[in-house]
């Protein structure tokens, strides 16, 4: 791991040292991290917290760190001194990675000494806007690709190399089912996943001796590229002759893959050839410019493709390529007392929930499936016994009862008093919860296009702390 | 330095073991990494390049690593043993960093056996795609901000660390002053730049408690965030006391940020408020989702805007979030005899150029400004003092005589033998090698909307051997 203290927007640094001088440090403030409505998508899948509680454990300032703080100028003697000793003593509740999260649900609560809680701000949104990002976009693309699979082929195009691992690490979390990317397998305990390139058919006098070569080599996982020349004129015939000279030897060959051209055309031409030369277990393999709306597409023309290679345009998250996370200060502390704390805006929409918060995930006894979802006041109880109103966050007058249900509360303590207690999951198990957090989903909410709203309502109780709070902040802007 | 010699595609892999077993180690591959036409930008700026030198530099097989590799099964045992000692020995030539680059015009040409020079592909995209787009995107929001100056403000919305790390580098590389990221400040020597948030402000009872707080810890860098309340009846009269009573006390305010609402008015107002205040050199800074085109449309209505924090945006290049960069075989040398290649697609764009390859920029000897660029093989001599024709790569009717010019080859030998070769620059520096290298070129080359088409033209030798290939491997694939 390594040491991303200073991964931090300067004004968090400059703020710390406000609240230092101004005796600031025994406050302790809770923020909620959250986004608010996304363009692409109408829930996300959470990830990155693995990574947020990893870098909240290993936050110090080195002696090089407080000496380049001191070079900027910006700070006093005794706040620099006190760095040395800086280590995060704060606690955070969060959503696991791979559920399911609507906008403004708290994907990470983090409760600390004004100081700490300021600092990680910027690192904390980093890590978790892009895994989030990642993964909700991976969840779209494997559900539109379903029922063949996805593998995650975008190094080359990822913006940079945290991009790449991190981002394959969401999309597997997402529901990809490998990676080309070998130090994001390695790192995370995968297969990685792979073939060969045009440039090897290239190095090579011709196609078909190219071909052999690569099954003398994998004779066990024979994968042929078969558009560096001709897909049909050339490819498939010569990927056949290398199956017969494989099987021959008693070889066994996986299939072929498809890196250009019209892939439904293509897909289908050479699956006709493959079957005619007896190979009706050969895999074809696809991938070019690869998302979500092309596979609706593909999938519609009835494409003979088995598997994709998506690359760029998830790695990307190609169509709105950020989460807009935000981190906003819900309470103070102060000796003891609770002051609930939310931004007040003339953009209804960037208004904040007020107060130490959780999310109840209502589900249908009968079914299972969610039903709405409830932000409350932490400590909030909800009593399954009886009917349940639920009411419109804004639009109060729309309410709905519901009845035979349970109630489910969302998150897991991550870090209690700077100590991580958040288990650590391998990455197809996360793979595996999200699939399960979706499962509770009826398809209406999950399609990709116009999906059925879902609802996620205020309790009541946070209901009437919101509004008491708007109203005494207009009385104080009057004055 | 990380160790990244596994951050490459697993193909990269069973190629190299693939060339191994041919006993095809000893063969020279030439590669030239360029991008195809780029719908962001009629060109990009060069950047990356000093950490894919670095990769080069730290290419190594851990112990860990060959066993990761051992354990997938893919591999045999000699190849494995071979990767301890493997070493990056190959050449780079490169554009440097900061230069005017434009489709198909290599951005490195990497010459090195064919095992390192395949294992290499991946991660030198990933380094070289993310930081020219970024540095492209910079250069145009500059350029539309101009004469305001732009900070870089993106890491909370880059996706991952490196991609706001690097990001932010390419970024000043592109023309930003400097960026609010702490850790990409110490790493590249800048000074990180941010005053405080909303949260600051509400952590205290009021606004002018806040701002005043603020004011006795920066006496001399009071910039003060003026929107979270109400920016002209709270934010901005609460900022002018403060700076009253910081003036009082001999401090000098430096000004206030927006950072949401109507930027035009509310920067126009502000400016009458400070000016009426006696705050004329107060700046007004202005950061919320701005871009190039919400740049041109605040200048369009004289918004008083000194310095714009420009954030989600620029750092994930958000309308294209990816710079399709590709690493295309153009030469092989196999016991001393050179083989160039190309890549025969049938569609032309996805052509490729063969040979090794050079590229000359010919200026105007009267302005000094860029006339046109020509694709030339490595080798190739422009005598300047005869007239030269220049001939469209492919509407080979198409030519213009040049005369008076003078011809610059762009490259740079960045490794040699696996040497290091390359200076190493202050971002600052990279700065000016860009401004100096836009300062080539026309302003109509250089405008946002609808570009003047610049022209990049193949040398007569380099057109000759690439029109021979094509109608060779015609015959081969009629045959």
């Amino acid at each position: 791991m390594r040491n991303l203290t200073l991964l931090t927007d300067f004004y968090e640094l400059t703020m710390m040292y406000g609240y230092f001088r101004e005796g600031k440090t025994d406050e302790t403030a809770t923020f909620d991290l959250f986004f608010r409505p996304f363009a692409e998508s109408n829930f996300c899948i959470a990830a990155g917290l693995e990574q947020a509680v990893e870098y909240l454990e290993n936050l110090r300032f080195t002696e090089q760190d407080v000496e380049y703080l001191r070079s900027t100028g910006a700070f006093g003697e005794d706040f620099l001194r006190s760095l040395a000793d800086f280590r995060f003593t704060g606690s955070v509740r969060a959503l696991p990675e791979g559920t399911v999260v609507f906008p403004y649900e708290p994907l990470m609560i983090v409760t600390a000494p004004i100081c700490q809680a300021q600092l990680i701000e910027a690192a904390l949104l980093n890590i978790v806007n892009h895994q989030t990002l990642i993964a909700t976009k991976a969840r779209r693309v494997c559900y539109a690709a379903s029922p063949a699979s996805v593998l995650e082929f975008g190094l080359r195009r990822a913006q940079g190399p945290d991009a790449a691992i991190y981002g394959a690490r969401a999309a597997v979390i997402g529901g990809c089912t490998s990676t080309s990317n070998v130090l994001c397998a390695q790192t995370f305990g995968m297969s990685p996943k792979g073939t060969h390139a045009h440039s090897w058919v290239m190095s090579f006098p011709d196609e078909l001796s190219a071909f052999k070569a690569y099954a003398d080599a994998y004779p066990d996982n024979c994968l042929l590229l078969v558009d560096t020349y001709d897909t049909l004129g050339s490819g498939v015939p010569n990927a056949i002759k290398t199956f017969d000279y494989l099987s021959a030897k008693g070889g066994k060959p996986v299939g072929i893959r498809l890196d250009s051209g019209d892939l439904a055309y293509l897909s289908k031409e050479a699956r006709k050839m493959l079957d005619a030369a007896g190979y009706t277990d050969a895999k074809i393999f696809a991938s070019s410019d690869i998302d979500e709306y092309v596979l609706e597409s593909l999938r519609r023309q009835d494409a003979a493709i088995d598997i994709y290679g998506v690359g760029t345009r998830l790695i990307t998250s190609n169509n709105t390529p950020s989460l807009g996370g935000v981190y906003k200060l819900c309470n103070l502390n102060v000796n003891g007392a609770d002051y609930p704390k939310m931004k007040i805006s003339d953009n209804p929409i960037k208004m904040t929930n007020p107060g130490v918060k959780t999310v109840f995930r209502l589900f249908d006894k009968a079914t299972n499936k969610a039903i709405a979802d409830v932000i409350a006041l932490k400590g909030e109880v909800i009593d399954e016994s009886k009917p349940l109103t639920l009411t419109h966050p804004t639009e109060r007058w729309k309410t709905k009862e519901v009845t035979d249900f349970y109630a489910k509360d969302l998150y897991v303590d991550a870090v209690i008093d700077g100590k991580r207690v958040l288990e650590k999951k391998n990455v197809y198990e996360l793979q595996r919860d999200c699939a399960a957090s979706l499962d509770g989903f009826w398809e209406e909410y999950k399609r990709l296009s116009n999906p059925h709203d879902y609802k996620v309502d205020l309790s009541d109780e946070l209901y009437r702390l919101k509004d008491k709070l708007i109203r005494e902040e207009r009385k104080t802007v009057a004055k």
